[in-house]
């Protein structure tokens, strides 16, 4: 079959690989429309995971089963399915433990492009299909269906990890498309007030559609101080971090009331260390509390977010703005978000309605 | 001063009073607006709270200060004001427990129309000024300012005590004002589906506008079974109780998948008992819990829930379907809660803007 | 081979079976010891989970591994191992969301002598053997291992369905073995008072060392009444149910302050309903919190469990009051069981060190 | 009347004051015994909160009432009390959202010795006495209660930070007089292992009577690899912080496993920033949880702690390592606590039995 690979760091280009092997518990899956994601940006031109030799990449997709192992009972081939980026080992002890993203070790449940081939193939392996597949409502569009794989979940993390409550005033920190995620999320958790940092207008136009009340643009100045400013000195409740660098958490610290949470979603890619600024920590005894969490995958999340796109909760339309149609674009799609024209939010691959 | 008693049980009047003291820590306010709710009813009509003579009737309204005691910092004459029906105190065990609605007892942070006069009245005592009044926000009109005393507070506290977390099914039973507000909560939380139990048309059409997707009549059989028809067996993840009776918990806990929860906000108001199924609560294994809880008040719950009408989250007009203008109109919004027609949801006296 | 089984409801014996086939995920292994539980009992005698024909008996045992399925992982034969009475199926659904003992359905992570055969045979099935079994420590003996199975993650979970805090003041209903565990798990998680009902002097005597300080005899009146005595009339944080009947909410709910919560472990085995009084349930808004809930299984669970004894915290020595050596006495320990005399607290049949 | 005062920054010695006045809510206070804490020594010598003149120390110890305010409802002068550290303002937005010790902005329900008098004088004032003192048990020595002020409250507040779980491995970092109550408060909230990091004779002894299992010197290397050596390459469950500095968070970080929580109880006294390592910490997405926090003061924290120390379950004995008779004594158990000499854990000042 055929497979889009990283070649090796910073090299990328079509590869011929053995269609995967099925596992007793597994599927194999054919792409319906995959999506790129920033990460495999990271994966490919910065290294993030280090050297690969030959990895198809992509984990943003929905398929149809081609193929189930003799332990599968709730899939079969035929089936339209969604796909998560995070594809636990269920019985793990992290799992266990409610921690089903970390099965095997820290992000280990991050398998696609990472521990094997990805999505951007003929055919890709899902490990434990009933575990982590779930069916694609037929009212969800091939398009929309990739967003559930990763920024529809990692963004509503962040709003998990944040514990947004019933009049929360909202600090999101990025509007790419986790951010807008995570601005949808908070709303539909019940936040009042959501300020939004990032100015690209069609990521303001996105947001403000998704709940965003108020924007903040890095350019005027350091976020905390801004924030601070709108708030009567009082700060917020609660940060998403989905965008900036090790020195967000530095403004987040400083934006947030005594008594908030920062629920980080954004992948911190280079530095030593992250910054809590000392201080405005309280001295180490201010209440705030700082999460970061890689998404939670497998079957029950996907029919639960999807659940809120099929019931008309969340409309994904706004994230795709380019659509392409058939393999051949891939590498255009990828460029595409490594390049972050203007006016982009997700490039999306459609292989089949 | 004048004010609207219960005069004794199933009989009550306009009566003469005395302007109520202000401790150094309270304030007296006058009513812009109060509103009927059905414990008015049960208070005056069913002797729900027990025999009262002369007790000032209300627990619904907003108000101005006229009068705050000398260690009250955050308020002062003239201040428009929001009043929730529950006004704890503050400082006692249970509320530093995290249960200020119990401050003193069970349920007793429940004080105006209880334990003292309540708001159907030209001026009446708060408790604690600054830990039990919230500024009234300049768009909220006096009218919506009533339904952020009890109605948005119970309603929401159904859908936080069912724990609704994203892209749950969330069965809301019963559908007046309460209802309708944890049919709103469990939207705002990130519910997908809502099987919301009633079938007065001006109801059903609020919580179709409040987000309820689908809708169950008493009349069709028993609700369990039909939610388990809706649900293909599989049961709801939460259970908001805001209506029926003490069988009620029988149906809620039929419908209920195990690890679900209920949260009950509706008045119990009479049989010894309250029934929960053997078999269908896992014969004590189920993990299905059971909650029911009086609303929180105070100040920042009023401040957190009256911003998210401010920010044009939560739209409260549908409530007050029926609105009289002064004092005079106060027996008449009584009588039209006691009867209850077809086109009634909220009555509510309004007094100024 | 041999099997001690339920021919029907009321009648068992030893029975020739095939030994059970071992899944790719499953482990086959043979009894060091095995326990009588009273649900033994309940499923013999009193049909408790319906008719069966020819299933062996038990669920709560230690064992030697003497095969393991090709996709396994952490064990091989001759591992010495914990098993636990609960062996979820870890990729379901319910897993997925927390509650892995109601994999499949409601209760139907219980699979030992109710959906298959039962442990007290040469040889018995575990299904997802490294999601399902642990290491036994060298530190504890085959006995002691035996109340890993059922007991104390029981006992424990009643304390945490209950949410046991620092400092808390703790009712526990109860002190056959399960009770007596949730005793010292509620000591072991910072309960200060733990008001103990049950009189049999071996179980009281037990109690004491596990941690009770109070002690109350159902024969002394109502339970609520004497807890409410004992506390100047303010009543318990907690209650743990782990005996009596549908009619012990009743006390459970009246002994408890607002705010409380209640963890029932207890199996209830006949009537229609379980009754909560309304009043004392503040007229259904006194937050009391009403849980029951099946132990969670798995290895986690009996890793973190048996960790406590390997350290020395949780001594079991005073739950095996009857030891018997070799499967020959299994039919003695489980009369045993069923005719409870005084000085018993668990039958133990001990097959190897 | 006298008290023993900061006179500024690195200069202290007895002063003449004005009793203080006693508001509605308030009590007056005659000291018991006081404690000196580390906190104590920050304050005077390192400036740790400012430049204060003539501000009386102390925020650790028992009273006796001397007189109420006319509100006061449960206490009368010469009921004898434990008296917390931090006494919030109840009312308080921050209190009403559950973090009663930043009532009135962050840290700032520490008002004893910070932003009034504190303790160390013949009389001190106490804010809202009825949500702020207890009584204190017959049972419970003069001395032992002033350990109920702080060291309990913050020792054992560091593990509910921290999350502390049946079953779990838990690291201490630091075993004085806070980091000894957050081992004991480990072993009582039911840790298993117990890996304490310090050298101290006299608190390695201390800390093994608590509960801790293994321990570890700095001077050995890095906490953060012995701890990994100890537990197969896993790490721990929990960390709490109960010593070292800014970079102590890298050590805990890296001993901790996914899923994990870190609660600080240290006070952080300077640096910029607090470092957290990127790549241990999961590259921003590990769920290593990052708490830190003030003790929760006021009456029921109190209470329920006083409770294990009267019910037997806690032994404060082996921490008032030098009991000194009298005020006259009070600089010297000063300076003793500045200059830590190897055989100290508390110096108490017995003023009364």
């Amino acid at each position: 079959m055929k497979g889009y690979a990283m070649l090796k760091i910073g090299s990328s280009g079509w590869i011929e690989k053995e269609r995967p092997a099925c596992g007793p518990l597994d599927a194999v899956c054919r792409p319906l429309a995959v999506a790129i994601c920033t990460s495999d940006i990271h994966t490919l031109w910065e290294g993030a995971i280090g050297e690969r030799h030959n990895m198809i990449l992509g984990h943003e997709g929905c398929a149809e089963v081609v193929e189930v192992g003799e332990l599968v009972k709730d899939f079969k081939p035929g089936d339209r399915v969604l796909v998560p980026a995070i594809t636990p080992d269920w019985n793990s002890l992290e799992a266990q433990a409610g921690y089903s993203m970390h099965s095997g070790g820290m992000l280990a449940g991050w398998k696609f492009s990472n521990f094997k081939d990805g999505v951007f193939a003929e055919y890709f392996h899902v490990n434990d299909a009933d575990g982590n597949l779930a069916l694609l409502p037929d009212n969800i569009s091939t398009v929309d269906a990739c967003m559930l794989s990763d920024m529809v979940p990692t963004g509503f993390h962040g709003v998990e990890l944040a514990d947004v409550q019933f009049g929360d005033t909202v600090l999101v920190i990025g509007i790419g498309p986790v951010g807008l995620m995570s601005v949808a999320g908070a709303a539909l958790r019940g936040a009042s007030r959501i300020i939004a940092v990032g100015t690209r207008p069609v990521c303001v136009e996105a947001a403000r559609k998704y709940g965003a009340t108020d924007f903040i643009s890095y350019k005027n100045g350091p976020i905390a101080r801004q924030v601070l400013d709108m708030t009567s000195g009082k700060g917020v409740d609660c940060v998403v971090i989905a965008g900036g660098d090790n020195d967000t958490f530095i403004e987040a610290v400083e934006a947030l009331k005594p008594g908030g949470k920062i629920g980080n979603v954004n992948y911190l890619g280079s530095g030593d260390t992250i910054s809590i600024p000392r201080v405005a920590w309280g001295v180490g005894m201010g209440h705030k509390q700082i999460n970061g969490g890689l998404m939670p995958g497998g079957r029950l999340r996907l029919e639960k977010l999807a659940s809120l796109v099929s019931a008309g909760r969340l409309d994904l339309s706004p994230l795709s703005t380019h659509v392409f149609d058939g393999w051949q674009h891939i590498e255009e799609a990828l460029y595409l978000m490594r390049d972050k024209p203007r006016d982009l939010i997700k490039p999306v691959v459609k292989l089949a309605d």
